[in-house]
């Protein structure tokens, strides 16, 4: 999810609509993909909708809704009618009534800055826009938690909750942009993760909507609380498809005191993961980040967009940030690092800065590759999480498969320490031949040893028929007993995570 | 859970067994509780579990199964006839299938370590226990996990870590006799949940069965997975009433190079909370417990243990324990932290080392406690989870409502950096008219204040008719629904966790 830090900021809708000339294709022309036995809105839909928000929070001017359809990388297009902007629970729990009763589909929707196709409507499905939803209701200074709605943005929180002496326990590239409730809903990693824990971990409580408009009040601020099942964790990752996560809360740990981050060379994926086991041992509590770049992915950022690369050119890089409680302490464990491994040889060159700036520099080593390998052309993507033993042994396999093809560049980088690659493949244009020869080759290779199809960006609608790649036929057909559970006639975000009939 | 840690040993069942007489009475002749609708063991369903696991994993010998029968506080006794041992994944899901199929009601059994009744059966249910599935499968030195059966005992896997400098992210005072597999079907916490989190935020995958057969395969040993609901939660913490967990992956942090341990007076509770905060900022990453206790629970394990108190007497002592990856830097960030806190007044006096020895005696002072306040007849035990401005005031609220009755002692400790409060309440025998002083006035007072009426011993079959202080009716109605759909029949330790009909 650490895309594309640099570019986007908070007028993302706006951009959005700014730059989708030439139009985006209607999703249900380009998958194959049958609409559900859903109702089609009518004018006493929206009217019954007036009726909980009033007129000036449902939207329904097609320029208005332009945005909403799109999703932002602008591979999938939905044409929804109507944008619903409720502003508490009790409303989203009102609403979801009327679309329950009437069966009207509907697509949760926060920041709208998903990947994978899982926050736009892939046919007319009503938007349930959490864009006002942006209350903070409390931080509690100790031991470190804020309570909020979901349409919170992440970096507004983390913001807030920087005068507490706080910080959330996630970070990634569309903090800008993307909602509490939507990090939740598709149990965002990011750049934390390998220190923090995910939001599986760090979710204290949160209120949910049930498709019938049950609010299922799960919220909490306590560390422990084993009173029956944990049934907020139903809604952690299961992208709007059991229910609407309204407010949530969430454990804060101590804004870090000092940050250093270093940009090492080295000569092999062998010396990479050799950097990182160094890393863990040597940095262990301070140990912050450990990410990988390839040179197919740093070479990109340096000569599209002028970033600068501080060392020589390396076959790899590893980008380690440590933070801490004491600058002096975190300072001299990163330098007996540092020098147990260039001692040892395990990493050829390397720099370390605590400057902000000059680690803004690095860090856009890191964050810009998807938008640099973008202007190649068209760029096949996938987010995956191996074994790390085999973390990088995927892309010499797809060189190798792809040599001949349209394939420019094949490409891997990501949160080494999480286990969790993003693989790239670039062509000039998109070509089905090409895509024929990935897929399914990658999520076979991925599913025998071991790995996830989908390490953090979730399934959404583009990855639905990959699913089986990583789960099994019982958890599937458990998967979808709680589908008709929480959501009996499949309202919530449909076509979406379950496999389509 | 951290009780007896000094008196408990492996040999468990043996001392069950041993100072089990006077007999204690049966549950069903001393609760409230209806027999549900489920078959009587005979000989046809012995032989069919002996066909699955040969004869001498089924033990039907009563003398044999007495220590199987009663809980370890001996609060609580059924009067199964069968104990079965199955090995693998494949018998557990084979013994289910055929108590599925004749209604025989099945209590899962782990290392009889809980504190609410939810590990023996109620009345005849078959005990199903995972004391022979102790194979550790797998270590993974990077990044840090550990693959194994459920019926591993906490400890033996902490040994086996050692070896590669990892260690278990749980540590719990019944860690010598409690098995995984039931730490994670209570979601148990302990001492290390400040710095490592919960079992929630642990546990990288699972295999459960279903109370049909069906085998849930949702093993995994990726920190990122995000390809649809995220199962293995369910599991965590329903206490076997959902399906029994046979094989886990946990991930595991580095064992720390360094540990200290400081034990500090202060004169009230606020002045605690007070140095819980100045250590989470000074201390922060290397912080790995801090616990309170009362001088109600001190001066017992002093009096009645001869356990040495290194301070003079004070109203309250915190406990702080820093471990990290450099002594002398977690030394220098503790003689700081201490620096303040004597400096501004906040502790009275205080005592450190690094020194094993010493360690133990300062934990024995924490540890035992439970053990000393037996020594004074009948405790009435609370665990409970507050806001940390409410952590302690139930205390003094209890000690006034308590006078003038048969109450000799109210004291509270516990994980004060969890916000999990421990309530005892000592008398010289059970007395029903005190515990009618005490429920549910208890439950209500911390119902109304946010708190949680069972922070990491779960519900069992104790706390059943409380659930209702700590969840709301709609999650009630929700946890009934998921159990219909994951055991119809109910055969899954029944009369634990839901609240009976």
């Amino acid at each position: 999810m650490s895309l594309f830090k640099a570019s986007l900021g908070v007028g993302f809708h706006w951009s959005c609509r700014a730059l989708q000339k030439p139009k985006i294709k209607l999703t249900k022309d380009v998958y194959p993909v049958k609409r559900g036995n859903f109702a089609v809105l009518n004018d006493s839909h929206v009217q019954q909708f007036e009726s909980i928000l009033g007129k000036e929070r449902v939207l329904t001017d097609p320029d208005e809704l332009d945005s909403y359809n799109v999703d932002w990388i602008k591979m999938v297009r939905g044409y929804s009618s109507v944008v619903l902007k409720p502003k508490t629970t009790e409303e989203v729990s009102a609403i979801l009534k009327v679309c329950n009763q009437h069966k009207l589909a509907v697509c949760p929707q926060g920041g709208n800055t998903g990947l994978v196709g899982g926050s736009v409507p892939v046919f007319d499905e009503v938007i349930l826009s959490t864009s006002l939803m942006n209350q903070i209701i409390k931080i509690n200074d100790i031991p470190g938690s804020i309570v909020c709605q979901a349409g919170c943005v992440l970096e507004a929180l983390d913001t807030a909750l920087a005068e507490h002496g706080l910080m959330m326990p996630l970070d990634l590239g569309a903090k800008g942009s993307c909602h509490i409730g939507g990090n939740i809903a598709t149990n965002a990693g990011g750049l934390r993760l390998l220190r923090y824990g995910s939001l599986q971990a760090n979710t204290l409580g949160l209120v949910a909507v049930k498709a019938d408009g049950e609010v299922l009040d799960c919220m909490n601020t306590l560390k422990k609380d084993n009173t029956g099942y944990h049934l907020k964790h139903l809604f952690i990752g299961s992208e709007g498809t059991l229910g609407i996560v309204t407010e949530v809360a969430i454990q804060c740990p101590p804004k870090p005191q000092s940050v250093s981050l270093a940009l090492l060379g080295v000569v092999d994926f062998e010396h990479a993961l050799r950097t990182f086991r160094l890393a863990r041992t040597m940095l262990s509590e301070i140990l912050s980040s450990c990410e990988l770049m390839d040179d197919n992915c740093v070479g990109p950022v340096v000569d599209t967009l002028g970033v600068r690369n501080p060392l020589a050119n390396h076959p790899f890089y590893v980008l380690i940030e440590v933070s801490g409680s004491n600058a002096s302490h975190d300072e001299e464990k990163l330098n007996a690092f540092l020098e147990s491994a260039m001692g040892e040889g395990i990493v050829s060159d390397g720099t370390y800065t605590n400057e902000p700036s000059r680690m803004q520099n690095i860090w856009q080593l890191r964050e810009r590759i998807a938008e640099a390998l973008l202007r190649n052309g068209f760029v096949y993507k996938y987010d995956v999480s191996l074994p790390h033993d085999d973390f990088y042994r995927l892309i010499p396999v797809l060189q190798e498969r792809l040599k001949g093809s349209e394939a420019q560049i094949v490409s891997g980088y990501g949160h080494l320490g999480d286990g969790n690659l993003h693989l790239n493949i670039c062509s000039p244009q998109f070509s089905s031949e090409l895509l024929a020869q990935i897929e399914p080759f990658v999520f076979e290779w991925i599913s025998k040893r071991g790995g996830s199809i989908s390490a953090e960006h979730g399934i959404g609608f583009k990855k639905t028929k990959f699913l089986k790649f990583s789960k099994s036929d019982a958890a599937i057909r458990t998967m979808l007993q709680l589908k008709h559970l929480f959501d009996p006639q499949g309202i919530l975000n449909p076509y979406k995570v379950l496999p389509l009939e």
